[in-house]
């Protein structure tokens, strides 16, 4: 097996691409894939300050180590979310990766008490808005890859989310002041292909997944869509990225949801109150 | 376990409805599915003469055994697609059928060599067409069961097929005077649900797949779905009518296509020469 660009022996083998890479060779092929994310769904540009959310694991890690080799201004948000030993462990891997380049990081611990899993991904997505906002940064830039996204397109579809379809994008323009861009510069690389770069950069990252996401169903979902990509190389790049060519425009509504402030914490809803706070009652309700 | 009608001992359990029946209120649920499809979607009235496409399978002839028990005027149509042993044993059960309850079946043999899988509901489409206006019948019906249609829309959604989704439905209308109505009164039962009820009714059906269907991919769809549907009893049905209630009517564009006639053999194209057409010359080419 050689390397389609030098000849060399190659280290990877991508079947969906019909290639294999050596060593730096597929480095480059990960920064370039990034580098047309970046481009093509113009997430941001060098001026601009970026907000890389942050877990600790390999692909926010692999992200953010090419955001600061091509040279964007980043500023790393980890979320403390309380998870016991894995969010103490995944702390200290953010922790060291930012002291061994020297960039700036914050630490945000939510002080209310862990809502349960079903709206992880909802608060995830506040908290790290809030923070966007309360820095002063117009775009938070998150570690999704290309099987992560296959697998929430795979959960909307498979229940037919008219609501989630038409937001399940690589770029999510901010419609509202009090809403920061959402970026996902990672959607076109494999959970292999982010594994294999963190490994070939020596970054050290936490390989456990968080121990409430055991028995989940995007993990049921990506399991299926592994070995569909088995059978056929290239299946769950062709979903996800006909999706995003070929149906999404059609299930983005022409008309746009207006927008107001929440009247209890002031960030976006649709409604009077935001989702976080009506989980947060609920949450209240049930202890 | 007892009937949800009756209270007697059930013979078949539905965890998707999250009820079992006996004998008599299984089958009387099986029939109601069938009257509720035909309903819902105005597939044809017991004036019309239907012809009924029949495979000698257990779906299509439970389909024409529940038809011919409503009391609507309907006609078998077999394809002999002189697919060796397989054809002859078919073809065998739905004369079979036909005599015993004194319907009128048509035997219609295709003339031409048999073209390549890949055009086989191409093929099928098009014969049960041409028959249907040969014999003066505003519609056809077809076996198609819940597991059919689900794993049919599976494969359209993982290629993001956006020609074929819009046209995925129970009833197609007809829209030009050479094309006759479509409807798949089973949508709304399942494979399992229809060999039970051919079995009950001691209908002499063919259990063997076609010998060509053998590693097609509709089959590994059907695996994928039914291991979903083991996990969340129901996932089959609310992906199927998720997306006939929601996202089917976003993908129906708003501007009809124009159908003209194929200028060698008449029937309805949107191009001059139609796929049927075009396939019997890529067949001559290739042999």
């Amino acid at each position: 097996m050689k390397c389609r660009k030098c000849g060399d022996a190659a280290v990877i083998e991508l079947r969906r691409h019909n290639a294999a890479f050596c060593v730096t060779d597929f480095q480059e092929f990960f920064r370039n894939q990034v580098r047309e994310a970046i481009r093509k769904h113009k997430m941001f540009t060098k001026d601009e300050p970026v907000l890389v959310a942050v877990s600790g694991g390999k692909d926010s890690l692999a992200l953010w180590d090419v955001l600061i080799d091509e040279g964007y201004r980043t500023t790393g948000l980890y979320l403390d979310l309380g998870i016991f030993d894995y969010s103490v462990e995944s702390k200290a891997r953010c922790e060291k990766f930012a002291a061994a380049r020297s960039v700036p990081l914050i630490i945000s611990k939510q002080v209310t008490r862990r809502p349960p899993c079903s709206g992880c991904g909802l608060s995830k997505r506040y908290l790290m808005n809030r923070a966007a906002l309360e820095e002063g940064m117009p775009v938070v830039a998150t570690g999704h890859n290309l099987d992560d996204e296959a697998a929430t397109l795979f959960g909307s579809v498979m229940h037919w989310q008219m609501d989630a379809l038409p937001r399940q994008s690589p770029a999510l323009a901010s419609t509202h002041p009090k809403l920061v861009r959402r970026v996902k510069p990672l959607y076109r690389l494999s959970e292999r292909e982010t594994a294999a770069f963190a490994f070939l950069r020596r970054i050290d990252y936490i390989v456990d997944e968080c121990p409430f996401a055991v028995g989940a169903t995007s993990i049921a979902h990506k399991e299926i869509l592994n070995r569909m990509e088995d059978a056929a190389p290239g299946a769950k790049h062709n979903f996800l990225f006909g999706f995003l060519d070929k149906a999404r425009p059609v299930f983005q509504r022409a008309e746009a949801v207006e927008l107001k402030e929440c009247t209890r914490c002031g960030q976006v809803t649709t409604g009077t109150l935001c989702a976080f706070c009506k989980l947060a009652d609920q949450v209240k309700r049930a202890l």
